[in-house]
């Protein structure tokens, strides 16, 4: 690569990463992303402990190498309305680029670990898996 | 600048640049997000017509301008758990950066007409409100 080709693929570089800072929005992604939704209520819902514990498990999931997008959530003070349900004390919400990468990650070693560590605090588990239309 | 510090300059934008490429994952931000997951189940859901009326009425809310990001999403064929409701017919997954942009996206007339045109379709409706710990 000359001189004169190395500063344009720099710049180009640089332009190409400016762009990605810009639409958020993944309606703009043409890739059809795997969603993967948990809500966990908890077997004690007042301790804090077991809350933190729970917390600090998921916290764990984000080293699972085919997750795109890791979000661990509490109940948002949103307007109480009755299709609302904030009866659930922690969410998980991952992305992965297809369903392979949705069962490695339920097997990797590091998702069994949080299960063998965890299970025991909570009392329910939803899942909602969503792919992008 | 001279140009040596204009050398320095773009590479480091490159290398910024790059850095917005790689890790995807959302515990690398600081901003907590508001997450706004809805689960509709249709009225008819042996209806193509119904479900593609509906999801096009979804699409029209990616205008609203307080939204991030907007995952418009159908069952994946993940693994059947006990724990996996797969029972819903499309979901919807949005993005906000506060409590604020979630309520003006309620109050939106572009939400509103949303309702007024499509809530005759579901039969039910599931909303799940997080806030990113």
């Amino acid at each position: 690569m000359g001189k004169q080709n190395r500063r344009a693929f720099i710049i180009n570089t640089a332009v190409l990463g400016a762009g990605t800072l810009a639409p958020r929005l993944a309606t703009a992604d043409k890739k059809k992303m795997i969603i993967h939704h948990v809500f966990f209520w908890l077997k004690n819902p007042s301790s804090k402990e077991d809350l933190a514990k729970l917390i600090a498990g998921l916290q764990t999931l984000k080293n699972i190498k085919t997750i795109r997008r890791i979000h661990i959530g509490l109940p948002a003070a949103t307007e109480e309305r009755s299709v609302v349900d904030a009866s659930y004390n922690v969410s998980e919400l991952l992305f992965f680029d297809d369903l392979a990468g949705q069962k490695i990650y339920q097997d990797d070693p590091i998702h069994q670990k949080f299960i063998a560590d965890c299970s025991h605090l909570w009392d329910k588990v939803v899942v909602y898996d969503a792919v992008d239309v």
